[in-house]
This record gives C-alpha cells, sequence and structure tokens, in this order.
C-alpha cells in the first residue's frame, strides 16, 4: 500500500487505528481452547468486530514464534485473512547484515504479504535497505521507543551536535529512504520527543504505540505529532484485543476500537 | 550448557569453531533439490561431516524463515538433529519491550532447544533480560558488528567518557548478567576494537562472525581476544558449507572446518 491509498483510508475511515496482535495463548477466552487453532480464531473474531474502525493491524512476530511452527502456521492464516484494503504490519524488530535482512525480507513481504516490516537500526545501512527495495512495502525503523530500556541507549547524547542516538538514528535513516517506503517508531509516552521528531522527520508516518495500556494520550500525540497527511499509525493491543477475557471479547474489542476510533475522528476533523 | 561445560567442550574437540548454518536454498547442490526438505538435508549433511571439529552451531533463522512455516519445520528438525554435545546459537538479532522478549526467549530456550540467541540491544535493559532468566541458556548481544553499516551508530562517541556506542553497549549490559549467562558479537574484521572490548569485558565469551568470507584474521583474533577460558566462539558459514557446490559438498566442507580446526588447536596450544 502506497502513502497516498493509506491516507485516503485514513480519510475513509476517519480512523488511524492499528489494532495490535499480541495474541497470548494464555489470555485467550477458555472456549476458544479447545478448537484446533485458538490463536487464529481469536485473531478472526478480533479482526471481524474491529475492521469497521481499524485502518492497520500489527501482528506482533513474537506471539507467534513461541509457539514455533504451529505459531507460524497461526500467523500465516492471520495475515491471509486480514481484509486486503487494510496496512499491515509484521511487528518483528528484524535486521541483519545485508544478505541475511535479504532474507528477512523475503519472509515478510513475499512470502508473507505484509505491507510493512518494523526494524532495528543498531546494525546501520546495509542492515536497514534490504527492506527498502520492494515496491509498495514499507520499514518502519525504532527510533524512540516508550519502553522503560529507551533510556539505556537510545537518550545517550552523542558528541558533535549534542543530538542523542535517537535522533542520529531518524537522521541518517531517513537519508536510505524517502516517505513513501519508510516509516518510524516512536512511543506514545514521548510526547517531548515527538516535537523534536517532527523536525526531522516532518512528512514520514509515524507508528506510535503505547496509547492505552502502556498511558499515551491520543491528543498529545496528535497536537504533536500529526502532519497534513495525517502521519500517524497509533497502535493499541492489549486495551483492545483484551478488553473483556468473556465470551464476549471481541464485542467488547469492537466497542472499544470503536470508541478509540471517535476520539480519532474528532482530532482528524481540527486538520482534515 | 555452562561456560565450564563450553570451555571443556573445547578442550576436548581442540576446537572453538561455530558452523554457521546460514543455509540457501538456491546454494544447495542440485541432487538434493528433490527431496522433501532439502534445506534440512543439507544441513544434516553438513553436521555430520563438521561434527568432529565443531564446538557449535550457528542456525542463521532468517534463512528459515524466509520459507514461512516450511522454513521453521526445517528449522525444527535442524536443530533437534545437532548432536547434544555441542552448543547451539540461533542467530536470530531479536529483541523487543520486556513481555514481547519473554515470547522470543519461549521461542529459542522452550520451544525449540537452543542453547543461545543472538539479541539487539538498542531497545535496552528489559529488550534483553527476558534472555538472561534461563538456567543454562545465554543472551549473546550484538557490540561491535563487521558489516559496513556498523559505522553508522555502533561507532558514534558519545557524550561524558568519550567512548564509543559499542563500548557503552557492552558495559551496561554487561551489568544485566554475568559471564555465565551472556556473550557478545564482535566482528572479527574490527581487531582494533577487540583490544577495547577486552578491557571491558575480560571474561566473558565473545561470538566472532567473519573469520573466512568477511575477511577476518584467525590468529589476530586469538592474540586480542583470547582468555583464560578460551573466551571465543569463531564462526564460519558460507566457507565451510558452500566449499563446494557439488554432490561432494559435505565433505569438501568437512574438510574446509578441519583446515580450520587444525588452526584453532594451534592457537588453543599457545594458551593451554
Amino acid at each position: 500500500m502506497n502513502r497516498q491509498d493509506l491516507f485516503s483510508l485514513i480519510k475513509k475511515k476517519k480512523s488511524f487505528l492499528s489494532v495490535g496482535l499480541d495474541t497470548d495463548i494464555r489470555r485467550i477466552p477458555a472456549h476458544l481452547q479447545k478448537l484446533e487453532d485458538p490463536i487464529f480464531e481469536f485473531n478472526k473474531q478480533i479482526i471481524d468486530a474491529t475492521y469497521a474502525y481499524a485502518v492497520a493491524y500489527k501482528p506482533n512476530v513474537a506471539f507467534y514464534e513461541a509457539h514455533g511452527v504451529k505459531g507460524w502456521e497461526s500467523l500465516q492464516k492471520t495475515i491471509e485473512y486480514i481484509p486486503e484494503d487494510c496496512f499491515t504490519i509484521a511487528d518483528a524488530k528484524r535486521a541483519d547484515i545485508g544478505n541475511t535482512s535479504n532474507m528477512y525480507a523475503r519472509c515478510f513481504f513475499e512470502e508473507m504479504p505484509f505491507d510493512s516490516v518494523t526494524v532495528s537500526p543498531y546494525m546501520g545501512e546495509d542492515s536497514v535497505k534490504p527492506f527498502l527495495q520492494h515496491e509498495g512495502k514499507w520499514a518502519i525503523v525504532l527510533a524512540a521507543t516508550s519502553n522503560p530500556g529507551h533510556f539505556d541507549f537510545q537518550d545517550l547524547i552523542t558528541q558533535g551536535q549534542g543530538e542523542k542516538l535517537y535522533e542520529v538514528v531518524l537522521k541518517k535513516s531517513a537519508q536510505w529512504g524517502t516517505p513513501d517506503n519508510m516509516m518510524f517508531v516512536v512511543g506514545a509516552t514521548r510526547v517531548e520527543s515527538l516535537v523534536t521528531v517532527r523536525t526531522i522527520v516532518p512528512d514520514h508516518f509515524l507508528l506510535i504505540p503505547g496509547v492505552g495500556a502502556q498511558g499515551g494520550d491520543l491528543e498529545q500525540v496528535c497536537k504533536y505529532g500529526m502532519n497534513k497527511q495525517c502521519g500517524l499509525l497509533v497502535n493499541s493491543s492489549r486495551g483492545i484485543i483484551y478488553a473483556s477475557p468473556e465470551k464476549d471479547f471481541a464485542d467488547v474489542a469492537g466497542k472499544e476500537a470503536q470508541s478509540i476510533q471517535l476520539q480519532m475522528e474528532a482530532q482528524l476533523s481540527k486538520f482534515f
């Protein structure tokens, strides 16, 4: 999916919600546990219930991989089930030397039809570029994450301009791609970083996890992060998919997604 | 496998060779291509032929993942086939927020019986710690890699002590674990870094890729990297497994591994 199509989708659905499919077998309602593939069945019902309110789905690959071959089967079925008019994100945090990143790109862009994959920048240019060489596909590079560990390295001040590491990551990696094939991960709890991020990459889309369970504030995120093509995909995982642990989990997830969509609609109406 | 057992294995086999199983379907000899699982069949013969000379096997997970579910089946069969007295490395470069890293650790330490997994440090402490909480298992943290992109971020000078980012990564992450559950990746082409690395982490094992195809020099690596428990696992992938593209690939791989083992034996004899 290209940038213009993504923006059109956002305007059509009045939403920039990404639903995170961090599907943990231990949190799936009891009545699904006896089915052959509880993870896929759970995802299917979550997707059906939230489709009207979401523009993107983000399976967290670790939750599938934890079950080995069987988990990869659930992931494959899930990506095939997600409607084609949604943007899909393999949240995989991959990257390695060039020939190996090529293999990861083959996995998520050819073997599976994901639109994008999250990428870790530590190994530099040749580890990121293979994800940028697939027409209509995206690398979403980790910049400023919202977990406690972000202080350890991302916020280190570097010599020279006195920039933080994540600022250098944004500046350098923005040169390897364009706003049409690269996005960045910026945590929702780091509103102060958003101002800095937008001075460095005004046009890129940002993937913002951490609204909801991790405590981010949607209004603040929009105030400092939105650009002229929206430029935001805000993800909620646990807050939606585990909103109810009972048989009504999909209905309640749908209502939760709708509630976020309405807040997003209000924010979008200020700009578009 | 614990550190003492690894050192005993090194002394017994007079080798600290890790064989990298970067098994690319396009480079597997023609006569294997018609079999049901050419990747596993190739690995099986490589393992049989190199077992006498290697202490570790390192499947590069991307090469399996590129084939989706089928690739994960090949990986599962491979890890189950590697003899139990070898050290096994899932070269996966994983890491994410804590609950997600937990899932990756479950994958490689519980679902599959790997001894260790390579871990990317960018997201900091809570992304690495879940890999340290499994008895007898190891996190191998990326420090100074040998690919061209290492200059982009790993070598940035940070404010304060004027250390490079990879030095800060070594210092901080060494505090999260011990030499009994953490190793570091240091590229073989970066001999000048090895001196620095050993002043920061004298006791840890280092995983050194890049000897052979990537141009590293074994003698230099040993001179600057070896410690009193050897402290080195030197990996060779392409130089061994693709030494011959013909039917004799396994025999030639075995001879290549033996040749490296003999060089390692000569180096070890200087110290032990």
